[in-house]
């Protein structure tokens, strides 16, 4: 490798074949989803009405390492391996000592990481015999992975975007409609979860969460249909690892060791993805980087959330499951990293963040979208807005670099391009951005309605 | 390499480090640019308001090889080199004995092949202690290209946009603002070209034509101002020449050699910089392809036009031009492949064409966009406007390998993604997309406007 690199590439030979599961090595296993009427642990056959059973099966998995189909394998070779970063320029521009190098899932077709994980689910649905994927999508960005993904195998797909986004964001629509999906704006009158939300208020901009209870009515109640969740699950985190696996093998390459790791948290999936394979390094003690979480100051799940078991879904169709959240019923601000609008966390991560095994911060708006201006003027990639949470993060560790004078590797994730975001930036230019500070009352109320569970 | 590659990658150490001057292996050179008052051929100096020497010297260069600075070497390392494509999942979907290749120039930062140009400009001018460019952008890549570019080394850049495409695509308008780049919708009342157009058309859409005659006034006006042009010229073909020459060792590496050559032409830098490396070793008699340019039947410069010294824009302000041309007064009609509609093609290519080395086709609008979504559902990548041309020319000949059972190797540019030209699809979804035959009245009347050179 020559000595001023910008990225470090793998060749599609060196791609990793199998995914990480973390659960194994950890301490102790994270709790049960339980039944929400019998607050007893749910078995794979309460799940099969929603998922095939070989997601199932790796949702509840106690092996250490899962095979990729090659099916799977042929399609990840369309983007995959991802380029490892190396953001001299940044670095430059920072005066500091620290080095930053940035995983790029953006080179995917739909342009984020998502896709790591749409395409197995399409992939062992297909295999089980289901025609039609359902799903619900914020700013888009799963429901252009997914629509993808099933075209790819020939099935149907259809999504309920949340209405503000659907409204908003008519490009994100046609690119679904490009790879052939059927759009709905959520709440839709094809539900009874969307029927209840607009006979309460028929101009409801809706919800990650409710668009999540329509399309889980949807697949369970056709035979042909089942459901797909781009984040939150097991198995969601467990695809997204070939993230975190080719960057050790990308760090290894230029011999060098992250001394800190951060990422964005919405769901946790870019995170788990990133963080796990680096936290099985450090439990075994081959390295001990600081693992770090960065979510919204106005929707942190992790800082301010509380940890308990809770629904996924605002329409309480779901298991519940043991996670920091900020309550079911809570409607995040209208920030524009719609990825990370979601009242929970990932149960995974909740669970290794109460092991003590990570750190989080929580980030305004404002702070994110100047670092991911000063990202695009000095690299050239201009970063969705999800990501820039994890570039301020990034920045913010690299000025104390700069006022420690240590030379810290930093390793982050940039888990897509934002060229279907551009009208935040042309916002935060024109200084008409929102902060948006830590809605207290609203949690407050929202914490109220969480199930108490004995 | 593995038996089912999807893509072959060179290591930044593999990057080439010179670009290619076709001119010197030529049969015959080019005829020279015309002064416009004497009609004497035109002397560096007479170009020196508008470029740096260095590029000027480039332009008039008659070495086969010209180093590229290390400076922009590293600029380029932030995207290249750039993937070459193997599209196994289009042929399959097409039943053709055809392997297609594509090298896919949509991973830059601005999203198309434009800142392999954009960069070096903007290099030479700041080396030369310019302080500030002035350019021309229809649907917005080239002038998001320089965006980027000037914002690496810290020039001022201000961009005159047609007015259609500037309304159109407020998107492309903050992408050039984030890179830090001031934009004017053209006509505009900033300089005289713009004022005469107004004057007659308050409403006019504009044209590249009239953007072209008003950045290049701008420049000329102010002694800190340089003009950049990004395309057309013979130092933009040659900055594009990295194209083919990481094309060419990335099919050595798979041990192909391409049968069929195909590359969508505009101002003809994409076309350029793909083919001339290749037309090189065809020369040379190491291969045998074919090469053909394809453009739109809307805009048919070379299949056409006439061969003959015209402006390069609408207000007479530049030399003359030997080239294929439908006349400088010709305003194309408003197709979304915003790249393509230039009156002229570049001298170069013309030449070359003129010497029999290349073959030409048009192709409609609606054709195009079919292609761009067959490609972008088997291959996941959704194609600009422009190289759906590319890829409707390759399919036809892909098509025509399946009726004969011919395995050709077809190798063509995928200069940029469609990110922000979803509207388009959106209009061919929706079955709104018009053709635009060829406009064989608009045409004559342009044509007789062309000024006749004894």
């Amino acid at each position: 490798m020559h000595d001023n690199y910008s990225k470090v590439l793998l060749d599609e030979s060196e791609m990793p074949t199998q995914w990480y599961n973390v659960i194994p090595d950890l301490p102790e296993p994270p709790p049960p989803p339980l039944h929400p009427g019998t607050l007893q642990p749910i078995g794979p056959d309460d799940l099969a009405p929603l998922f095939p059973m070989a997601l199932i099966m790796q949702e509840v998995s106690t092996d250490s390492y899962i095979d990729i189909p090659g099916e799977v394998l042929d399609i990840y070779r369309l983007w995959r391996p991802s380029p490892l970063l190396r953001a001299r320029r940044l670095e430059k521009a920072l005066d500091t000592p620290a080095k930053i190098f940035l995983k790029y899932e953006g080179v995917s077709p739909a342009g984020s990481h998502k896709p790591n994980t749409a395409v197995p689910q399409a992939f062992y649905n297909a295999q089980e015999g289901v025609k039609r994927l359902t799903t619900e999508t914020g700013a888009g960005q799963w429901g252009s992975a997914l629509a993808f993904a099933t075209a790819q195998f020939g099935l149907e797909c259809e999504v309920w975007q949340v209405r503000a986004s659907y409204d908003q964001k008519p490009y994100r629509k046609t690119m679904m409609e490009i790879w052939g999906a059927t759009l709905h704006p959520s709440p839709s009158d094809l539900t009874e979860a969307g029927r209840a939300i607009l006979a309460a208020d028929p101009d409801s901009p809706g919800s990650l969460g409710i668009a999540i209870s329509e399309a889980v009515e949807q697949a369970v109640q056709r035979d042909d249909t089942r459901y797909a969740l781009g984040s939150v699950l097991n198995h969601v985190l467990l695809h997204q690892t070939i993230i975190g696996e080719e960057a050790l093998l990308q760090l290894a390459k230029v011999e060098e060791t992250p001394d800190v790791l951060v990422g964005c948290t919405g769901g946790g999936s870019n995170f788990g993805g990133l963080s796990f394979p680096f936290l099985r390094e450090k439990l075994a003690g081959r390295m001990d980087p600081t693992i770090r979480c960065v979510e919204p100051a106005s929707c942190p799940s992790l800082t301010r959330g509380e940890y308990r078991y809770d629904f996924g879904d605002t329409g309480q169709l779901t298991p519940l499951v043991k996670m920091h959240t900020l309550g079911h019923s809570f409607i995040p601000d209208p920030i524009h990293a719609g990825g990370l609008r979601y009242h929970g966390m990932s149960p995974l991560v909740s669970h290794v963040y109460e092991l003590g095994l990570l750190e989080a911060e929580a980030i305004g708006q404002n702070e994110c979208f100047a670092a991911g201006l000063e990202f695009a003027r000095t690299e050239g990639i201009i970063p969705a807005p999800e990501p820039t949470h994890a570039i301020a993060a990034t920045i913010r560790e690299a000025v104390g670099c700069r006022e420690s004078g240590e030379a810290k590797v930093i390793l982050t994730a940039l888990c897509g391009h934002g060229h279907l975001d551009l009208g935040a930036y042309e916002q935060y230019l024109a200084g008409e951005l929102e902060d948006f500070d830590y809605p207290a009352e609203k949690v407050a109320e929202a914490m109220a309605r969480i199930p108490v569970i004995a």
